[in-house]
């Protein structure tokens, strides 16, 4: 059974995308950022919470769920959607990125990454194929490949045996793949039939590496390739450099995913590159911080100008926070340790990203996304509203 | 300026009543029960929550907001229901028990409770005209007179003594109220020209006292009286005799407020002994821990045996919780420390406080308060649905 995948490319405006795509939870309008649900939870929010931000789409991480509860368990209950009550469209990632960044004493070999988990230090073996089935069991509508993270910065040749390492582990996961979609499903476990499969094209910041790496990959076929490797420490201006030059070389047809990035900044910045997706934890991880992004800037909602500020986060801003509780409140709730802080500032944070990624996907409909490019980064880039 | 404060009564069942108070703020049908919003946030909570819970009144704590973000702050900002956002009633403890239970290094004299804050050590005094001048400044709907908080169990003189001082104590408030009303109300930087304040009966378990003491507090004259000093480690028979004998010394005419209890079984109880208020943090502090409670039972979320349970947490319960969520998801992000499971748990323990309130009112309402009563405790008070 193919994938039920489908990608629909609606208008462009530059290399600017205006698309959908459609999944067998719903449909997702691109540019389109996903709030990162790791342990099946996007930190602090409710579903619902979610829903009237605009989420059309959220990440699990596949790693935190393997350890706990277990992709066993969660098949069993019926896959990931049932399982959280979440009805709508899930990308998993493959658990690489966090067996390098988590795991204890990891181990790369060619068979995949052995490690000890980061909960119990029980021992585990993370391969290309159990990656993939692991991401059959949980059903998520979009299954990414697993790949090796390089760090930054790296050497040509270290990036070269990367590289290829990863190319290689995404035919042994597109091969997986083929298998469930022929019948292995219940072998596997499979929960949702319908599943997608995005590759990833990795070579660190050398563009002849990228090439490579994108040319295999498209080779190897996907419903969909993302952009790996990158926001790990590169200059930001290398980094929009690498995605303007890799996303020119996928395919027109279909979605192009820039993982784990990042600003909103970075988010105009490389929707003008050509990327229709993005996720990162900088919304809600901030937000629980108490560092809130607005229309106008950053601000820290710690910081003593606002103990009796009486205006809102974002006078900008429709959502629940900034209609109902003052500057001064949410710093008082903060400082208190409330959990009522995380909640209201990471809502806060999620209703501007997915608010300006509507904005976005407006203007590039519109045919005014330059326009709107300049405007925003003039308002939002300014110094921090702190200082 | 006189409060604008009035009870109804509008119906009785046996000793159970069935009444209505009215505040600048809106009205409470009681017996009511009020979530503890001890920093001006229920944990846990958003206000919207709330209010979709049942909520009519929240309680707030005196000695956390006069020492963070400070009483003279709030009212700068307008008062606590405009600083927090809530629009609906507020009742506000004295700042008493806290001063007992928290602070340090506290000393207790004829003019009032000398404490040291539990944030930085600061050096206090909370006098009764003080701890009502605070609560003007803060505008809550209903203030509290400021009481000395008797240990569990004290002898007989050293209750007689305490209740003495409490009841002198009363009077020092209710004349620094006076004053507030009949023109000192800028002085005091008072926010809610409508607030009303109530009197505590003490005396501990000694029946003797608790008469006595309730003589003399109605004699002072208050629109409102509450019984403390209960749930502080007495039997439970003895309290609820103590409420019994003491609720029936108080005016049929204005409302009685059982402080800091408690168990859904002792809302059912108390009301049949005449309460029509209550607050206590249970629901909500014992849902951050995992504890739910039900129709049928309390659970305990980290139990194993929810590790695949698909059920909600209470088949009877319609909250968003048990609408959207199954006891499986719910063990899992308890286990995995999300805030969610808070959030989620704290939704679903104050539906059910509420929910059983309004029950309560409509069996009253009904006259059939007595069956109810039974009915409830059989099925509420079994044993652990964990075991």
């Amino acid at each position: 059974m193919p994938s039920s995948f489908t990608f629909s490319l609606l208008a462009t405006d530059g290399a600017a995308r205006l698309g959908e795509f459609h999944t067998p939870h719903g449909s997702v309008q691109t540019p389109a950022f996903m709030p990162v649900g790791t342990q099946g939870s996007v930190k602090a929010m409710r579903h619902r919470d979610l829903e009237e931000a605009g989420a059309q789409i959220i990440l699990g991480n596949t790693y935190h769920l393997y350890l706990r509860p277990g992709d066993r368990l969660i098949a069993r209950r019926g896959g990931l959607h049932r399982f959280i009550g979440w009805p709508h469209p899930i990308l998993t990632d493959s658990g690489g990125y966090q067996v390098f960044s988590l795991a204890e004493r990891r181990k790369i070999t060619e068979e995949g990454a052995e490690f000890r988990s980061h909960l119990d230090g029980s021992l585990h073996l993370l391969t290309p194929e159990g990656a993939t089935d692991i991401q059959a069991r949980l059903g998520s509508d979009i299954a990414m490949v697993l790949d090796e993270c390089l760090a930054f910065p790296a050497t040509h040749d270290d990036a070269v045996r990367s590289m290829e390492r990863s190319v290689r582990w995404a035919g042994r996961c597109r091969a997986r793949m083929t298998q469930i979609r022929g019948g292995a499903a219940g072998e596997a476990g499979a929960t949702n039939p319908g599943q997608a499969q995005f590759g990833i094209v990795q070579g660190g910041i050398f563009q002849d590496l990228r090439d490579r790496s994108a040319a295999a990959t498209i080779e190897i076929g996907f419903e969909g390739y993302a952009i790996g490797g990158l926001s790990v420490g590169e200059p930001l201006d290398l980094m929009y450099m690498v995605v303007a030059e890799t996303a020119r070389r996928l395919p027109d047809a279909q979605p192009r995913y820039l993982m784990g990035t990042g600003t909103p900044e970075d988010l105009v910045e490389c929707v003008a590159r050509g990327i229709d997706m993005f996720d990162c934890v900088l919304p809600t991880r901030n937000a629980r911080n108490g560092q809130l992004f607005t229309s106008e800037g950053r601000l820290n909602i710690k910081n003593a100008r606002y103990a009796e500020d009486e205006g809102p986060v974002d006078p900008a801003c429709g959502c629940y926070t900034c209609r109902t509780h003052s500057r001064a409140y949410l710093r008082h709730l903060y400082l208190a340790g409330e959990m009522a802080a995380g909640a209201l500032n990471t809502l806060h944070n999620l209703s501007f990203y997915l608010d300006t990624m509507r904005r976005i996907r407006d203007a590039i409909s519109l045919r005014t996304f330059d326009t709107f490019r300049q405007e925003f980064l003039r308002s939002v880039s300014r110094l921090s509203l702190d200082s």
